[in-house]
């Protein structure tokens, strides 16, 4: 059995998700010869620590009770700076101005050689040479398939199940909210405030929903993976990107008689990124409905590869940061 | 650099394929450092065997205009009984009635220590258990990715991508023939023989299409998934299977009248395995089209997720089995 010591920093949905996706898969890890030791966990406000493991039951209901994890006034960065353990799994929100916290976060645990799992968009999308760079020279292990597709698997899809593959392209959509927005703006014939009224009740759209369906959120991810499969050193800003804000129920119903659909589609290859509304065919594999998303990867041996799933979702993120975990340390 | 020595028994469209991309790949391959020395290739009359490593351009010529490998007189057997060599690629034709030629080589390579990467459908869905037991005991890495679905990854993407999650059922097109076949008949209002026989002109069905379109080829897949997957030990004799040899115009328009496609559809979960035509929604992440290869499968911490890709095809089902070559021996 080979013991991890790890912290979890951020512990809103998806700080909160990996907290009950270890409680719920104990069994299959140490089946698979892991024991992830969760030696302390941060919020924004709070910390609970303990080298021998916290009890993740008991910081669960405190979080949802209380509100904080726990009785340290411990800010993450000086966790990650002064516990002794091996992986920090970074889930502070995404914050695409500076990096925020995350970066920061980062860069301390690469400093200090410890691995890191994270969700966190901001950070990749911001300083990502910065962030390699530092993640060499600490000799530690950086995963993120969680910041591109929730548990729609994208990176580690193209690193090993299609290795050997040069991928020329990716599309897709990456961003739930536009897509439940836009299909049900073409099933009801409605116009897009009343669909964002309904994506906001739903839970699927944010309060604030500009960083969704203005296209940044899909900009982003599409920067992250001209990055790391392109091996660009692009930042968000780079990305030509063009919302759903402006789509009308008319332009949907004009594309639906032509035996089309309306879709945020980003796009990313070795010589451009891009994200604006596309007209797809309503037989083609990128048109999936609801609140999926979709990447299809064209690959110069395998053609293309396409692979829908849930983009988003505190389990199901959770998942992806699982899988990157199981796969630094699996032997 | 990492040299593997490696054999490729069997030199049919898949075997040449795998030739073929290892030539083009040489470059990548040494990028992430790896050298795939090619010592003995055979075919099912001749071989040709060099230590130092075989021109693999000179044998793909010599294959193509006199119709064998080389001047030995040795079999895949012998040599994989004989050479020294750290892996060998099985690629002969799959016999479901005895495992044929590839069973035995497999063994062979196990009893001699030897790591396997295989497209033979053959000996998986007959002999799971003791292939397993013997890879285990020849302390063997035993990969099988491109049995499965050609280009689609799903093998690799459930113990991989998706490591963490529980797989609880897997459905889908895992016969790009028939596929072809239905596709076009509902195209088209045109009879299954008069779709055959197009499908047969244009290389997507075999001169003898039973294997392919009774659904025997799909329940070979699927045993393989149950028992990978959901650890059975089933062979194709315990699927219950229907073809497509049935399935009439009017069907096919009685369907589409009420929003469905008829889709060969393999399904298996830890409880039953089932090959039959089924009607899907034809908004339906498995209502693909053409020839492709379509795989749901339902987690417990993702949900589904969904891959479509090439099912066939002599370079995809080789990238397939590079892609099991480099997980196998990338650091």
């Amino acid at each position: 059995m080979k013991t991890v010591r790890m912290s979890i920093i951020g512990f809103g949905a998806v700080g909160q998700g990996v907290a009950r996706v270890l409680i719920d898969k104990k069994e299959y890890l140490e089946a698979v010869g892991l024991d992830f030791r969760v030696v302390a966990i941060a919020d924004s406000r709070t910390a609970a620590i303990d080298k021998n493991g916290v009890d993740l039951t008991a910081i669960l209901y405190r979080k949802q009770t209380e509100g904080i994890v726990g009785p340290e006034k411990v800010t993450g960065l000086e966790i990650i700076k002064e516990i002794d353990h091996e992986l920090v799994i970074e889930t502070t929100p995404t914050d695409i101005v500076t990096g925020g916290a995350g970066l920061e976060n980062m860069l301390m645990a690469f400093k200090h050689g410890r691995d890191v799992v994270t969700s966190n968009k901001g950070p990749l999308a911001m300083k990502y040479a910065e962030l390699m760079e530092a993640a060499d020279e600490g000799d530690s292990r950086f995963r993120f398939e969680a910041t591109v597709g929730g548990a729609m698997p994208v990176l580690n899809l193209a690193k090993d199940a299609l290795a050997g593959n040069t991928i020329t392209n990716v599309e897709g959509i990456f961003n739930g909210t536009c897509n439940y927005i836009l299909s049900r703006m073409m099933e009801e014939h409605a116009p897009y405030d009343q669909m964002l009224a309904e994506a906001q009740e739903l839970g699927f759209a944010e309060t604030d929903p500009t960083y969704d369906v203005e296209g940044i959120d899909t900009a982003c991810k599409m920067v992250i993976l001209a990055n790391c499969i392109f091996g660009m050193n692009a930042t968000h800003e780079d990305v030509t990107v063009t919302g759903i804000t402006k789509i009308t129920p008319e332009a949907l119903l004009l594309a639906q008689n032509d035996g089309y659909v309306i879709k945020l589609i980003g796009e990313v290859n070795d010589s451009m990124i891009n994200v604006g509304p596309k007209l797809v065919p309503v037989d083609h594999p990128l048109a999936v409905g609801g609140s999926l998303n979709v990447a299809s990867l064209q690959t110069d041996l395998s053609g293309p590869v396409t692979v829908t799933g849930r983009g988003a979702g505190s389990i199901e993120t959770a998942s992806a940061i699982l899988s990157d975990m199981i796969s630094i340390y699996r032997e």
